[in-house]
């Protein structure tokens, strides 16, 4: 069986970033988990000391705080400056952007349209920063029953389709006079996707590594599996099943920006041992 | 043979205030023709001694301009402003309002790309108020090998469809970190756009009068043309045929935005009369 790697795959630069700052601070805290990848948060607890806290309200006798990858809201940051902690900030700056977009836009007098999960710390995060109307909406249904101003700014999730992010602009465009698009879609995204699809097309098995709460390695697990149905989403390589690859002759593999590349490493390991 | 009117056809807004104007000003020279309907313009002339001329160097004697509905260049209001000529503003509110964008974008350090066609008056117009780069395409392919900045503005011609705007707005969201989009397409094409469609699945022959030079009168006759083979442009009713009727059943008839009524009326009056 063969086993290649999508052409891109694996950490973006924002979780990169933020890894190494973690290693570096050590003794530390994240506020929420530091990047969406079990793993990896268990490495740099075990071997850097830096633990996670559910939220702001758990800290107590820590010195370092870290700011993770997805940033954290405009209050808790204020918070945070208020005690005596020293705050080391890791959001990666493609969400600082959109951050800064939405305090700006507010500050001219603009509501808000923000494509994503409202669920999820990075919008959680960009919204807080919105103090005029924010809407968060995953289609642009949400927006009908809505009475939209005469000018709107919008951004995306970083992880989000730039086709989806489309049709909420698309239907935005006919509403308001005046549509400020900022497309804070990441290029990392775009490239580990159009990677998959590739990889996808040709492979008769494919596997995604990565975060099963991962916006984007689920994103990847989605496009694999529109291209090739014996696509699995793991977060180790124990969850791998030898019976998965009988008869297979092309195995895919790819993995979600947070997911470090010993994992991919020990899962690519543990494929070829079933070959044995 | 039944004979229908489309629910919204003829002129919209913006010319019926532009010969109201000219009526109550009467004795004025328009600088190009008021408004895309050479019959209105001739009746004009012949009633109200308002006529037209090719430019701004064409103005002599005259002591009273009228701007056309279209909106004339930046540099042509300058320089006609220098001049003891008195100034009527008779462009379109709804074309005014891109000008003022463009300008206002531009002192604002935006580049602006404009959806339109370069060579039409009212396009001519708008792009003269775009002091930094303007791009005037119809198509994103046009753009394609532009480098374009990191921030840009877009308006549409007053006239152009919204879906094809879409593209080009959809095309400038994935090169461009910012697009700034004014929707300035005119409610009035809309409604009479809808009005043709429905009219035009129901009828086996339409006719569509209106200027052969106006954008939007070509865009009902395409429209018309899509849904029903059998359809004519025509501006007057001399152009009609008596044989374009045999055997037809339902005639749907429609107007562009720079038609007068009075026209629409002339030719119903000469279909009936085939029917006698």
């Amino acid at each position: 069986m063969i086993i290649e790697l999508a052409k891109n795959y694996g950490f973006c630069f924002g979780v990169k970033r933020a890894i190494k700052k973690a290693e570096q601070i050590k003794d530390a805290a994240t506020i929420g988990p530091l990047i969406h990848n079990n793993e990896e948060i268990l490495r740099l607890q075990k071997d850097f000391n830096v633990k996670t806290l559910e939220d702001i309200n758990a800290l107590s006798s820590e010195k370092k705080a870290i700011i993770r990858t997805h940033g954290i809201t405009k209050q808790d940051l204020e918070k945070l400056r208020q005690t005596d902690i020293e705050i080391f900030d890791a959001t990666c700056p493609f969400v600082t952007k959109p951050q800064q977009i939405c305090e700006r836009m507010s500050n001219e007098g603009y509501d808000v349209v923000i494509f994503g999960d409202e669920n999820h710390p990075e919008v959680k995060g960009v919204k807080s920063y919105v103090s005029t109307r924010a809407y968060v909406v995953l289609d642009k249904k949400e927006l009908e029953n809505i009475k939209l101003p005469n000018k709107i700014a919008v951004v995306s999730q970083t992880t989000k389709k730039p086709e989806h992010f489309m049709e909420i602009v698309n239907f935005l465009m006919l509403k308001v006079k005046e549509v400020r698009v900022f497309n804070t879609i990441c290029d990392a995204t775009f490239k580990n996707q159009d990677a998959i699809k590739e990889l996808s097309e040709k492979s008769d098995i494919v596997i995604v590594v990565g975060g099963k709460n991962s916006a984007n390695t689920k994103q990847l697990f989605l496009i694999a599996k529109t291209h090739c149905k014996d696509s699995y989403l793991i977060e180790t390589e124990a969850e791998l099943k030898e019976e998965w690859f009988l008869d297979k002759k092309y195995c895919g593999i790819s993995a979600g920006a947070s997911t470090p590349d010993w994992i991919v490493k020990k899962v690519i390991a543990k494929i070829e041992s079933f070959a044995d």
